[in-house]
Formats: structure tokens, sequence, C-alpha cells
């Protein structure tokens, strides 16, 4: 196979090395699934202009031998289809759509808990160009000042680890969601927690919990890909 | 193939005809995706020595060509296993563990969401043999009365509603959980539905969720089988 040109924007904080996206994670981890390199591109909330290119205005954005595709589902689909030969991202057509709803449970469920936990340090750790933005835009999602939001962090705490329910149910099944073996459907959940550890100093996991082996498993993946990333604890 | 014996043990109400177990439930949507038909015994709570054989006190037990095999869950393996030939539960290997996550989800989420809607329903329409099995053991649960877990039933719904929004998600991809044609991982959930439906006289769903139309759909599948199912509304 010739190499690929890939191409990821990335979110990054005001550390340019802290690249703390759920749905850029993602990605990254389908990449190393995939066996594939990208050049990785630091990208602001506020550089809408650097993705103008794209047609919209988030990352994750993918550039691949000049094609662009946008948004983490829809990058997966497009790896997994270009890319048949490695290692699959899903496991077969009939595991795609189920892919997909534990990727929705981490969308629905999990980003709106983590946030509640983390969103005042991500205030306090992107780039001073950001944080305007983001203070105005996570505070209209939430109703509540940034400081309201994350003041009971017990409580948020506690909601969170109740909702990782289902996945421990999963877990005492076999060692990853998607079976002996991890793939897009770990990553989903796993981008959520290293959106948290990339730049929080909260930790969000008990560690008799059977979520937080499983993390450790993803954080070993692909050579420790994700533990040897930056982070806000140094 | 030769024609399989099979007896599936269901949970029943005083009306012998309501057959409310949501586990029972996935274990018939199973049996009529794989285009089988199974000799259905009602059973009762309080009748552990009518299921004794089987090693446990819970139902479905499926008892096929002598072989006993229960929880809900085992039952779809076993199923799967048996009946390579028929339409498969699963859509391959890859996507059975992701099915089990979806059946985890109704079970820790959705499960105990709609008992705080209609366990006082299901305790008056239960075998008269039943009831004081069912309130005691029901209570310790959930450490108050059943008429107290019930009492703000739009705040029940509410949360109930809430937690529909990973299914809303995947819906908006394809017409059930498992892709353009229903699978286990629907039935896990649809399970959870016919509960209430076939025990209580409660909508759980508002007209134009997009969850009451999947459902729908699912109510029509197999010649209108679970449409047709005795319910408490008569």
């Amino acid at each position: 196979m010739a190499t690929a040109a890939l191409t990821l924007y990335e979110l990054a904080a005001a550390d340019a090395a802290l690249r703390f996206s759920p749905h850029c994670w993602k990605t990254r981890m389908a990449l190393a699934h995939k066996g594939l390199e990208a050049e990785r591109v630091p990208w602001r909330f506020t550089e809408k202009a650097a993705i103008a290119f794209s047609g919209q205005g988030m990352v994750p954005v993918l550039v691949h031998d000049g094609e662009t595709v946008t948004d983490s589902w829809a990058i997966a689909l497009h790896l997994e289809q270009r890319f048949p030969d490695r290692p699959s991202l899903f496991g077969g057509n009939g595991a795609m759509p189920l892919a997909r709803f534990v990727n929705g449970w981490a969308d629905t469920v999990l980003s709106p808990a983590i946030a509640r936990i983390i969103v005042a340090d991500v205030h306090g750790r992107v780039h001073a160009a950001d944080r305007d933005y983001f203070r105005t835009s996570r505070e209209q999602r939430f109703g509540q000042a940034l400081e309201d939001v994350v003041a009971d962090r017990p409580a948020n705490l506690a909601a969170f680890r109740r909702a990782l329910q289902p996945l421990r149910r999963a877990l005492a099944g076999d060692a990853f969601i998607a079976g002996p073996a991890p793939a897009y459907a770990d990553y989903c959940v796993f981008g959520m927690l290293m959106w948290a550890r990339c730049i929080s100093d909260v930790e969000l996991l008990e560690p008799d919990d059977p979520v937080s082996a499983w993390r450790d498993r993803l954080l070993d993946a692909f050579g420790g890909l994700a533990r040897s990333a930056p982070t806000a604890r140094g």
C-alpha cells in the first residue's frame, strides 16, 4: 500500500502539547488501530479561518490525500472504507450500527457528566484567545456560570460513576467493549476519559473500578500512545 | 432441518395471558427472529418448584430437545449457535459484544427507570400468591414502599425519557439499533417497553418521540407478534 498523506487538525490548549478533545482522541485511536500516522496540527476554538476549507468550524478535521473529512464518526467510517486491509475498526457491518450506539451513549451521557466535573479546568487551560468564547458558549449550554456547574464536585463525580454502570456490565464479559480486543466502540468511550486526563487534574475513577483497569489497557495500547500524551498533570 | 422441541417458561400475571417479563420478551423476539415456535408455559414468581430442574429460580427458562438453558442472554447465544442457518441475532461475532453492551444499558438504565413508573401496577396485577413476595423483594431493592417509588409519575416519566437519549441518537442513523433491520440489540431494549405495555396502563413515550416510531416497527415485526399480545389495557 502506498503511504497515505494524512493531516489531523486537533484541538489544543494554551500549551499546544495538550490535545484534549474527546472526539480528536477517538480519531487518534482509530488512526493507531489502522496503523496510520498523521501530521497533527494544533488548532484553537477561535481559529475558524484555519479550517474554513472544511466547510464547518469544528475538529477533528482529517485531510487524506487532499480529501477533507469532518466529524469523528464520519472519519472512522472513512478510514474503515479506505483502509479495508488494515484491522477493522468495527468487526463487520453488523457491528457498525452498534458501535454507533456506544458512541451516542458516550456523547449524550458521559460527555455532559464529565463536563460538569472539568469544564472550569478546561476554561483555565484553553488559549487566552479562546477563553471568552469558551465561557460564553458553555455557560449558555449549561444555563449556569462555569464555577456553579462544577461547584459540587463530589456529587458530579458520583453521578458520572453511576453513569458508567452499562460499561461495567460489558466489561464483566470481556476485556474490551468490542470483545477480547479493542475497537472503535472502545475508543468512543476512552476518548471521553482522555479529555479529562489531558486537561484536568481530577481523577474520574476509583482505583478498584473495572473501568479503571480497562482504561489502563487502552492507555497501554499501541505502544502506550495515550499514556505518553502530555497531560495537565505534567 | 428437523423441528426443534422448544418449551419456554414465561412470567405470567394473575391473568395467565399477560406475559410481562422484559427478559422473556427478549427471548420471544429472539425465537421469532429465528423463525422458531416454542410451547409457552405460564409461570409465577413463587412457583420455584416448577423450574427447580433448571438449577435456579428465574425465567426465562428454555428447554430445547431436553437441554435446559437459563438467562435471556445465554438463551440468545444458544439459539445463535444451535440455529446458525437461520437469520443471525447479532450479525457476526464482532457485533455480539456490542449487543451485550446494549443489553447491559437496557438492564442497568432502562429497567430501573421503568420500574419507578410501573412497579405498583405490576404488584396490582401479579398472581395473589406472588403479591407478598413481590412487594417485599421490590421494597427491599428500592428501600421505599412501592407507593412512594411511583408517587411522582411525571418526574419518573421525565427521567425515563431523558435516559432514552442514546437510543434517539442511534435511531437518527438507521431504522433499528442494529441497522436497517432489527436484531437482538433491538429486542433487548424493546423487551423493556413490552414489560410496561403488558402490565401497566401508562404510556411511556410521547407520540412524536422517534423511539415511539421504532417501537411501532417492532410491534409490527413477525406478523404483529408483540402488538397482538394481551396487555393490561385489554
